[in-house]
C-alpha cells in the first residue's frame, strides 16, 4: 500500500499508472506543451515527471483563456534535502512558462500530527528554514502564496469542514491506510491536503512526487459537489537515496541524503564514500567493460537533476559506458555539480530571508488571501 | 451507549452514575457548598443537577484561592427551546455566586458536521440567534467570554492538534459511537469540545447535561499529560418533553418543545395539547384519587424551572395528589408561568443585540482572550 507517509524498497512506476488510473505523459501531451512552452524542461524529456491526471484537460483550460493554478506543498519535520527540491525546480519552471499563480502550502500541522516525538516548536523552526529554502528556488514574489497550515486556518475553516464532510472514515482508511491506533488529528488532515485545490475558481494542477496522489484522488472525488473543478496532477519519481535507486532519498537516512547545510568537504566524502556505483570492481575491468549508468546514482543524479543538458549528460553516459569514464571520474563531476548548486542556493537563501513576508503576507496576491474567506 | 447525539427513550440515572463513575451530588456535597453560596440553588435541591466529577476538588481549588473557571456550550443547530436554557439558568448562578470566568463555545463545526443536511450559512445564523438567547439569561459580560469555534480556530489551532494527537480513533470510537461512515470532521470534533477545558490554568468546572460528559472523560485522559488540569463537572438531567417524562427535550420533536419564538397562544394550545398529565381520566376520579405529580410533565417542569419557590411548589404538589388541584388547573399555572418568562425573555434578547459584541470581541475578558495565542 502506497500512502504519503509509506515509501521504502523498489518503486515500480508502471504498476502506479494502472493502479492509480493515472495517464503516462506520452508524447503526444509532450508535443501539445511544446506549443505553449518552446523547449520542454528536461525533467519532461527524461520522464522524471512521468505521469498526470487531466493535465491535458488543464492545458485545454489555459488555451481557452480560463486558466489554471499550480499548487504544491511540504511538510516541515526537519532540515530539507535535494530529493525535497527537485519538483520545486519543475513547478517553478511550470509558473514561468505559464505565468500563473502558485500556492505552497507548509503542512506544520500534518508533521505535527504523523510524526510520535515531533515537537510543536520544531515545526514551527523548520517552517521558517524551509519557507526560506523554498524562496532560494526562485519563485515570482508577486505570483506566489507561502502559507502555514497553522496561521491560515481561519480563512479556511468553513470549507475545511465542507471538505472534511464528504469525507468518509472508511475512505480515508482505504486511501491512507489509517487504523485504530491513528489519532483523531491525522484522520482529519486530508481535508487541509485537498483544500488549497479550492483557492481559485479554475483548475489546479499540482506538481509533486507520485506518493501524494491520494489526496488528489480524494479531491477528485469530493470537488464537483462543492462546486469546484476536480485538480489536475503531474507526478515525479523519486530522487534515489545515495545508497541505490531503489526507492525514495529520506529524512530517516540522513548519510543517504544531500543536505541544504552540508559543506563542500561533507559533499565530497558522501558521494565518494555511499553513492551506489554502476562500476566495475576494478579499473583493468571497467576499462574493458564499462560501467552500468541505469545502477549508478551518480549518473542517475545528474540526469534528474544536477545536468540539464542534454548533450553533455549523453557525453557523460556514453563515456561512462564504454568504460572511459571511471566511478571515481564519474563521481568527481557530480561532487562538482552539487557543491556548486549549493554554494547559488546558500547566497539566494540568505537573501530569500528579506522577501519571506513578501511571500507569505505583504504582496498583493498575500494580502488578497489574507482577506479571503472560503 | 450515550453519546452527546444519540439519547432517547426512558433514562436511567442511577445507571449513568454507574457506567460513567461519577458521583451523586450528596449532602456533604450540598452542605460544603452551602458554606460559599449560602442558598442553594432550587436545581440542586431538587436534583435537577445531580451528580459530578470532582466538583469538590474545584471547591478546594476555591477555598485555597487557586479558584476555577467556568466552561459550558451549545450547538447551533436551529432555534433553541426551554430545554436548551436550564443548564445555561444554573451556570449563571455559579457564575455570579464564585464571581469566575466563564467560557461559551458554539459548535458550529460541530453541528455542520454531524447533521447531515445542515448548511453552513445555516450555522451562522443560528449561532447568532443562539447567542442572543444565551446573552438573554444575563451572565455578567465583564467575565463571559463568547466565541463560535469557527472564529476563534486560529487562537487555538496548535493546541487543538496536541489535544487530537493524544486521541486514537480506537479512543474516539468507543467513546462517541464512531464508524466507517463517520466523517473525518466529525471524529476531529471532540479534540475541540475538549480544548476550552484550558483556557486557563486553573481547574474548569463545567455545567452540562449528562450526554457531554463522554467529552469530560477524554478530557481528564489527556489534561496532565498536556500540562492542565483535569476538568471537573456538574452534571444535569435531561428536561422531558411535553410528551411524558421520559427522555430529553429534543429539537427534532417540534411540537413537545417550548420555543423561545412561541407566543402566549401557541404556548397555552401546546401545553393542553400534549402537556403529559398524571391526572386521572375525569374529574370525579381525580377528586377522589388525586394526580401523579411524578408523571405529570406540568408538574415536572415547574418543578425544574418555572416554580423556584419551594413552598409553593410543594402545595402544588400536595393539592395535585390530593385532587384539590386539577389537571387543567395545574396546566394554567404552567402556562402562566411560560407566558411570563418568555415575555421577559424576550425583551432582554431584544436588549442583547447591543451588547453581542461586547461578549464576544470588545469586553476586557474578550480583547485578552483574542490575544491569545495556545
Amino acid at each position: 500500500m502506497i500512502t504519503p507517509w509509506n515509501i521504502s524498497g523498489s518503486v515500480d512506476y508502471a504498476k502506479f499508472i494502472k493502479e492509480f488510473g493515472i495517464k503516462r505523459i506520452d508524447n503526444l501531451l509532450k508535443e501539445r506543451l511544446m506549443k505553449h512552452v518552446r523547449e520542454l524542461h528536461y525533467m519532461l524529456i527524461r520522464n522524471y515527471f512521468f505521469s498526470h491526471r487531466d493535465f491535458n484537460v488543464a492545458l485545454s483550460d489555459y488555451e481557452n483563456k480560463r486558466g489554471f493554478f499550480l499548487y504544491t506543498g511540504r511538510g516541515p519535520s526537519g532540515p530539507m534535502h535535494i530529493g525535497h527540491l527537485v519538483p520545486l525546480v519543475f513547478t517553478k519552471w511550470l509558473q514561468e512558462k505559464f505565468g500563473v499563480n502558485l500556492y505552497i502550502e507548509i503542512t506544520d500541522d500534518e508533521k505535527f500530527l504523523i510524526k510520535q516525538d515531533m515537537k510543536w516548536d520544531d515545526t514551527q523552526k523548520y517552517s521558517y528554514e524551509n519557507i526560506l529554502d523554498i524562496i532560494a528556488v526562485g519563485f515570482n514574489p508577486k505570483k506566489t502564496f507561502i502559507f502555514k497550515d497553522s496561521e491560515y486556518i481561519k480563512n479556511v475553516y468553513p470549507l475545511l469542514l465542507k471538505v472534511a464532510k464528504k469525507i468518509t472514515f472508511s475512505t480515508a482508511k482505504a486511501v491512507f491506510g489509517f487504523t485504530d491506533s491513528s489519532n483523531i488529528g491525522i484522520i482529519h488532515y486530508p481535508a487541509y491536503q485537498v483544500l488549497p485545490t479550492f483557492f481559485e475558481k479554475k483548475r489546479c494542477v499540482i506538481p509533486a512526487a507520485i506518493d501524494q496522489d491520494p489526496y488528489w484522488r480524494i479531491q477528485r472525488d469530493v470537488a464537483e459537489s462543492l462546486g469546484y473543478y476536480k485538480t489536475a496532477a503531474i507526478h515525479s519519481k523519486f530522487l534515489p537515496p545515495l545508497s541505490g535507486i531503489e526507492g525514495k532519498m529520506s529524512s530517516s537516512f540522513a548519510e543517504t541524503a544531500i543536505w541544504f547545510s552540508d559543506d563542500e568537504k561533507n559533499v565530497r566524502n558522501k558521494i565518494n564514500k555511499y553513492a551506489f556505483s554502476g562500476g566495475k570492481a576494478n579499473i583493468e575491468e571497467h576499462r574493458k567493460f564499462g560501467g552500468n549508468p541505469d545502477i549508478d546514482v551518480s549518473y542517475q543524479w545528474l540526469s534528474i537533476f544536477f545536468e540539464p543538458d542534454d548533450n553533455k549528460l549523453k557525453q557523460i553516459h556514453n563515456d561512462y559506458k564504454s568504460g572511459k569514464l571511471l566511478s571515481g571520474e564519474l563521481k568527481q563531476i557530480l561532487i562538482e555539480k552539487i557543491n556548486k548548486f549549493l554554494s547559488v542556493h546558500k547566497e539566494k537563501r540568505e537573501k530569500a530571508k528579506n522577501i519571506i513576508n513578501e511571500f507569505m503576507y505583504n504582496s498583493e496576491l498575500a494580502k488578497e488571501m489574507w482577506k479571503k474567506q472560503f
